[in-house]
């Protein structure tokens, strides 16, 4: 199938009668009608740095979260340990900006494409996933570099 | 932290008195016990094409499939729809040979490079993200090839 042009959308059905509101709602469900979320209403979301490839981090979205992600292009989070909602870098200033959302085929895990603002890690690595295993599964090795302190990332805004 | 080799590792402490057996587990419970296990024993594992970086899975696995994926170096997860262990490409023999296996700041998400041999969708692409959303969140735009009719899939073992 081939993307639908919001610009089109508004343009073809803004201000046509019922038939045309229905057929609008109809294309703009197509998306989320093919998500399932869990019990909890939550789904993961594997985040990428679109211009290396590096996956930055996994976090959980509700509809309403992915729906602030798609309106606003920064990526928006539901925390499970405190209950509230959070957008990525709003204390750090480290924000995401969304290039593209993929999910995959049983619809139960997004993919968010993003241009990463300084450090994804609260630890201050530029991944979260910065430490790897040992060979056969004992020990663990660092494998990128720290490129803030910690206790800078949250005097940065 | 330097990696432990396994090999070393058999070598130093085979046969040894007890506090040596003691000290090998100690290590081997490195990395475990950074992990997060939720409530039902499972962890998300994201599965990395390495030679392309491409997001080709994400899947459940709980402390005995991942000890499997140790082991054998080729994945194992724990399906929570069937209640049961699969290794990837068990039927299709499109397997996933591992080359690295990282963890989040959190520890409870696993990163796992592979070498995939095939598609690792069911559907017959190369990676189950082969969808994204269209324009402002409305449609759906497919964005790779299928390489295998899904039909042809489980007929190749």
């Amino acid at each position: 199938m081939e993307p639908y042009s919001t610009e089109l959308f508004h343009r073809v059905f803004s201000g046509r009668p019922t038939v045309f509101c229905y057929l609008a709602a109809q294309v703009s469900m197509t998306f989320f009608d093919q998500l399932k979320f869990d019990g909890s209403g939550l789904i993961p979301a594997i985040i990428q740095d679109q211009s290396t490839g590096r996956v930055l981090m996994m976090a959980w979205m509700n509809r309403a979260s992915l729906e602030k992600t798609i309106a606003t292009g920064k990526t928006h989070f539901w925390s499970r340990s405190r209950q509230k909602f959070w957008m990525k870098g709003e204390t750090s200033g480290h924000t995401q900006a969304v290039k593209d959302i993929a999910f995959d085929c049983d619809g139960d895990t997004l993919l968010i494409q993003v241009e990463q603002v300084g450090a994804a890690c609260h630890e201050g690595y530029r991944s979260c996933f910065y430490r790897s295993v040992g060979d056969g599964g004992a020990g663990v090795k660092v494998t990128e570099p720290q490129i803030i302190p910690p206790d800078q990332i949250y005097l940065k805004k």
